[in-house]
Parts: structure tokens; sequence; C-alpha cells
């Protein structure tokens, strides 16, 4: 089928932090942060992952979501150039150079059953 | 009453996720992700929900929502022209031919106490 | 101080659901369904939430929100001009004569672990 | 590297509620509600949060969030001028003099195993 053009090549997320501990089997049940991303389009969306922190520079991440593709990546596989240190704060903007859809999801399992919260992230005007 | 014009015909749901596995009574506690559509207007709308996987093209799917309705689908339902694999990365567009709100929700019950997670669906601009 | 105008008149949920059971002390801890309103100007908002189902015609219901105030409503508790079942899936629009605010809240407490979702809701274009 | 721009200067939170009990060790299992703010800019932001209640007159407490920084500000902590009281509900709105992003979190610990809640907050027109 044809691509669908839907959502904003610029989109942020205020809340970020990777839980520092887990209850439950790996991978699946590991505390995690996903940014899960549509490219609904029929072109390789190259994304730039900018993370904030509350006190020292951004870091900046590159990846790809192939054609009429979803990729949900993880902040805690996050490596190059360095990992995102868990148990902190950290925000991010997400930026494209096709139109893509962002979502924001957390599994936090310290505790003894895990909790989840997800959002649609924020679209920029761009 | 009269019906209620509110909402969009293009909707994106960047994360998809059905959990596996279960702890509690069928069917209200079995995990499962739910697309929420509302229909506040004067038609039946006929709706397309166009899933995305990591490493494979869109599958479609087709159901419709009686004016002035609403109808929370599971995506665990979903048959022809085939289910969505458990355990699986997928997103979503969701097109209607009138104006509709749609919201997603999962309920995972994996671990023994249920976790929720819901976002409205982004809005596309037409 | 002055009032803030923040918000739109119409807004809309698509999911909707009051959990039959709870676990935990009442009233906290009862499973509940809310709609948070914010109302920020310096007028008494009108509000009309209205309820749709999957099978049967959309139900009205009317409150106010006083200047400079917020009502966080549980749908457990509106009765005038009927109770919402429990356990049924519902949706529903909120009106306003004066720009407002509208979140969506669970808490389900079914299960020995209280679970939580939240979104802000779709605003409409008026 | 270069400030980003995006955001609005005014966002409403409609939900707010601290719960007065918690299950775990502290800080990070204390339940909390979290504003969590993006400053993607090159410029400092000069915030203010104004808390709404059900049955008084609104609150406002300042703060900053240095350029390219997050912030993420518990409810809890908020001193001056007066604390927020815990188990209580409440809304806000947040107006900076530089576009920001601002997200809305809770950490519900009263019951043994957390829950947790997100969504990006309503942006304002301007």
């Amino acid at each position: 089928m044809a691509g669908v053009t839907i959502g904003r090549r610029q989109w942020a997320i205020a809340e970020g932090y990777i839980p520092g501990t887990s209850t439950g089997p790996a991978p699946a049940m590991i505390s995690h942060e996903t940014v899960s991303i549509l490219n609904g389009t029929d072109d390789v969306a190259e994304v730039e992952v900018i993370v904030y922190f509350t006190d020292r520079e951004p870091v900046t991440y590159r990846l790809t979501v192939d054609a009429r593709r979803t990729r949900h990546v993880r902040f805690n596989d996050l490596a190059d150039p360095e990992p995102i240190p868990r148990d902190t704060d950290f925000a991010s903007v997400i930026r494209s150079n096709v139109p893509i859809v962002v979502q924001h999801t957390r599994l936090d399992s310290r505790q003894p059953a895990n909790a989840l919260l997800t959002t649609i992230a924020f679209p920029g005007d761009e």
C-alpha cells in the first residue's frame, strides 16, 4: 500500500527517567523508557534524538526508521556517543527529515508489579 | 439529541504492544491494547485501522462506529485479514469518513496487579 | 489575582469505564473515572457532560465550575438524570460557555495495588 | 550545540493530587506529583506555576529553568509562599517568558506497588 503522511518533523518529551532497578524477567520486565516512532511515509526517516539534562549540555543520538515502519527505541539502549545514566532526570527533542509520530512510554518494575505510563509527545509547529 | 461534530478524520498511535500473558479473570483482566473511538456525528463512521510493524508491510482492518456511539476495540480481537501477534511492537493509523475522536489504552496484567496507560491519539491535520 | 483565559469550550474523551470492583479503603481507593476541569477565567463555567454508549443514545449531565477554581468530578457520582453503569464502555464530550481545560483520569483498584491512567482530553476547535 | 525553540509560553494541567501516604524507600518511592519542564532555548526560562483549588483563590510559585536544561519539579517540594496540602484536588497553569514544554507525572505508592500516570500538558495558544 502507498505511504501515509501524518505527523510532524519536531517533537518534545519533557519527562524522562530510567528506573535503576527492576522486578521480573529480562528483557520484557526490565524497567525501561521508550520513544516509539511511526514513519508512515514512503521515505526512510533520519531521526535525531537530543537528550537534555538538569546540569549539563544536551547529547545527540541518531537513528533511522524505515518507510512504512515503526520503531520502539528504549532509551536504555542508546549507547553512542554515551549511555544515558539511570535514576537521572532527562528530557528529549526528536527531529526528523520527514513527518513522524512520536509517543513516550515507561515501564517501571522497581516494585513487584509493574507500572506503566504513556503520552503522545508534544508536536512542534514545523 | 442532535449529533456533535468533534474530532478529526485521521489519527495515529505510535505505541502498540499486546502483552502475551495475563493474571486474573477473563475477559476483563486479560492483557489488552484498545483503540477507543467516539463518533459524535449523525452518520455512521466507516473506519480503517492500518497497523504498522517493525519489519513488514502494514495491514489494514475495517470497522464501523454507529452515529452518536462509542466503540472500544481491542487490538486482541482484530482477526480479518489476520490476528496481531502478541509480544510484538506495532503502531497504527486510524482513518474515518467523518470526524471521530481516538484514544489509546493498554491494560497489562502480566504481573499480579494490573498496570494501565492511556493517551489521546495524535490528531492529523485533516 | 486576575483570571487566566486558557483552554477551549469543547472537549472529548473517547475512553470511559468505571471498574465495578475495588480493593482498599473508600473513598480514596474506590475504582473511579474522573473528569478534571480547570476554569481559570473570572466567570462561572456552565458545563455540559454528554456521555456516549455503545448501544443507546447519549445522556447529558450539567454542572458548574466557579471562577478561578478546579473541580475533579467522578463519573461514579453523576446521578441526574441517571447513574452511569459500572463495567460498561462509554465516552464523553464536555462543553462549556467559557474556555476550560479538561483532563481524564482513572484509578483502577480491582487488583490489590491500584493502577492509574491520565490524558489531557481532545480539545475541539472552538 | 545551539538551542532549540519548541513549545509554548502558557500551559495547563487540570488534574493535580499529592497522595498523602507512600510505600517504599524515600525519596524515589514517595508518592509525588511532578511538573517536568524542558527549556530548549538559549535563554533562562522564568516560570510561574499558578496552582488552583476547589474552594479558595489560586497561589503562585516562581522558579527558573536554565538554557538547554530540563527541571522535574515535585509539587510536594513547592514551599514559598506555602506548601500544597496532601490529599487535596488542585490544577495548575504554567507560564514562561520563553517557549517551554510541560509534562505532568504522578507516582502513587499508597498501595504496595507503585502506579504511574503522565500526559503532556495542554498547550495554550500563545
